[in-house]
């Protein structure tokens, strides 16, 4: 199998196993981006020479002192701080914005010995993209203003965003995982839509020094993988940690508890969405789970108008900085939030501060009863035209309740497009998160109904 | 006058009338570091160089291009990354460490005209100094290693910390206004022991954006000064807003309502505080207002050990990275932070963070019904020594509030050494309460018994 093919758990076994060279894993990586980068476009700034180096240096490193994650190639969101690649937010008021600092997030992944896949050079080797390592991102993570980035399973359709590069970037076999980062449902959204696995861990689990802020109250960084096993090994390296002995314990998806959630916004579940959710059901039923569906109490219903409240109230304080000093190289939705368009005043921006914060433990409290608690990822498949990158709706109200949430794919919509459902649980049970995702994640895929059909 | 005896609003004035240069104003203020330096040390950064060319070009400016803060040097604290200055986190995993990229605040103060004291060069002009405006921080905003920075009053004792330099050179007339940072009492505490105001807004009101991290949920940006006056330039250009509508109205000190809140931590209050606290009730009244002792609902009580456990877990995040690269360099706290020493388990550490969150309302209900809630700032006058800087136990619960806190000068201890008092008002009436701050300043400043002896 050429080593592009491989998931990240794969190629490590590889490479400890001196069955690959780094070396041979990234220039195999290389040569798929080169073959598909004119199609998919998910890079923002990626160099092939010194990520050449970096692998020929990674090879010579002795195997006493290789990290857990020793050769790994990863994908960097255009919003986070790499101190070899300039990082431009996809905007104009940061054109040739090189911090030269790493963010946490990339010191932790550079000392496990991943290969972060782009990195600081002038020369640009793919010519078809303007810039060449970072994906691509929606301007400031914020879904207004689309990017270049087309979903390699229909390069007619959006990959979502803001995360978009990412998400196309892994689905498309160019890169194994990738780094992402969400504020309403960047990370969730371009993994339902592009058929893989995408983590939102509990908020602050991951330290988000070193990026970009949209609101502090929400922004999250996360992983994408085309496997469980993927994002177990980033859940690894930044250290996530349940409490031990907290129950139930899941062994397995036949005997346990799922709730199905299907929120307020449930009008706004096209076909693909509502056939995926009931086909869930079904499935985990017919392996011995019990499936409830819940409703939340009524005071939830409120979740996506604070969420919004939230949102506007803090990128009023976050995009100031832009506001002030290039108002016209950004986005009227951007402006809007400094000018406090909605005319929210404290009171109001408090009240919705405070009461996502009342409902936290009330969530935790209720999905603890649960493997996990299933809901939508997205309204439906992923739509025509990049304009668009679609909506947060059903992902904003887990930003404001600081959730972990695993998107797992498997289903289709009417164009065979990929749809994956969320599973959520109470904050700080991210370990086992993963793992009733990985159990869900084998019968949703091998029986949900949709598969790659990449590479 | 010579200029660097001048306010931020004096200065401000002068240059705005034609009357001083910016170039003399800087000149100014650097003959005063070069003089104070061997003794104050409050500098890890500043090339003289640069700042002079600076100023020249900010002369150079058409009046019409001016922005509000034209020409005003600022001291920034050495963990906000600057484009011209390394940033080095007074750490030795990070020396050199040089993010060419401007946070947030920087940013917005560029573009109001500001002048960085502290430029990039790699020539350093203090010799008393081994790095040479970013004014010094005990490692990592942390309060356990200290910074080399002494208190300007009295050379043998702490600034406070650790925000240490920026309150000791403002103080000290080396600079009119500083940024800095609080966690838990970093800006509240050198603001006492200094004997200046100094601010915290409402956590989040200013964005925090290219700012080391400590503790996600407590960091807060604010602003040093000799005077109220100069602290509302900055919270004018950092748009601090509250509700228009908001009551009851503050109408000088007279007729007010004020309460009086000594908090459960009240025991640790040493003498210079406790008559502090008693002659301000005396000087307010004096002065026609209404006075009440306040005792907060006994479940706030908790609120100093929620803060710890929030600190100590989410530096369990933010130092994940230093911990990995260079375990060996870090402080011991930061090190049991991450191995979670204490081992608080994630429901710990979830009942602090949402039982912080449940009296924030109930604190700002209580707040709204005065025109300031005075509570210590810190147990009493500065001590004698460098090696601790103090105890942030009267400052951290107003930071789990996130409330706005103003330490207002005028009190002095023992040994002639300032002591302030913090004034408190509920989230998002920052500028009610630098109203207040004003008002109440003119009288402790006065009758309150201690003035600077400095310059």
């Amino acid at each position: 199998m050429e080593p592009w093919k491989l998931t990240a758990a794969e190629a490590l076994t590889q490479i400890q196993a001196d069955k690959l060279l780094v070396q041979e894993y990234a220039r195999s990586l290389l040569e798929r981006v080169n073959e598909r980068d004119k199609d998919v476009q998910a890079w923002a700034y990626l160099d092939e020479e010194t990520i050449m180096r970096q692998a020929k240096s990674l090879d010579e490193v002795p195997k006493k002192n290789r990290g857990p994650l020793h050769g790994l190639p990863i994908a960097v969101k255009d919003v986070i701080y790499t101190r070899d690649m300039p990082t431009q937010f996809n905007s104009p008021l940061y054109e040739g914005h090189f911090p030269e600092t790493d963010a946490a997030s990339i010191r932790i992944l550079r000392h496990a010995g991943a290969l972060i896949f782009g990195m600081y050079s002038l020369i640009i080797l793919l010519p078809q993209t303007d810039t060449s390592g970072k994906t691509t991102t929606t301007q400031f993570a914020a879904i207004h203003i689309g990017p270049k980035t087309h979903n390699p399973h229909d390069l007619l359709r959006t990959p979502g965003g803001s995360s978009s590069g990412s998400g196309a970037a892994v689905a498309d076999f160019q890169v194994p995982i990738a780094l992402g980062t969400q504020t309403g449902g960047s990370l969730i959204r371009p993994a339902s839509f592009n058929g893989i696995y995408g983590f939102k861990p509990t908020w602050n689990a991951v330290s988000r020094e070193g990026q970009k802020i949209y609101a502090l109250l929400y922004d999250t960084l996360g992983w994408y993988g085309r496997c469980v096993e993927d994002i177990i090994l980033l859940a690894d390296v930044f250290a996530l940690e349940d409490d031990e002995e907290e129950a139930p314990r899941f062994h397995g998806v036949e005997g346990a508890r799922f709730a199905i959630c299907k929120t307020v916004v449930w009008p706004m579940a096209g076909p693909g969405t509502q056939e995926a959710i009931s086909r869930a059901a079904d499935l985990l039923r017919s392996h011995g789970a019990i499936v409830e569906d819940i409703e939340l109490p009524s005071e939830f219903d409120n979740l996506p108008e604070w969420y919004r409240i939230g949102l506007h109230t803090e990128g009023r304080t976050a995009f100031l900085p832009e506001y002030r000093v290039g108002k016209n190289q950004i986005g009227q939705v951007l402006i809007e939030h400094v000018e406090n368009a909605d005319k929210f005043t404290r009171k109001t921006q408090l009240e919705a501060f405070d009461n996502m914060a009342r409902l936290r433990p009330v969530f935790d409290e209720i999905a603890s009863q649960y493997a996990a608690v299933i809901t939508p990822s997205v309204p439906d498949e992923a739509t025509v035209g990049l304009e668009s990158t679609g909506s947060h709706i059903f992902c904003s109200m887990w930003s404001g309740l600081h959730t972990p949430v695993l998107n797992v794919p498997g289903f289709k919509g009417d164009n065979d497009m990929p749809i994956g459902l969320s599973l959520v649980a109470p904050r700080y049970r991210d370990r086992h998160l993963l793992e009733v995702g990985k159990a869900v994640g084998e019968i949703f895929q091998v029986e949900g109904g949709w598969e790659t059909k990449l590479p």
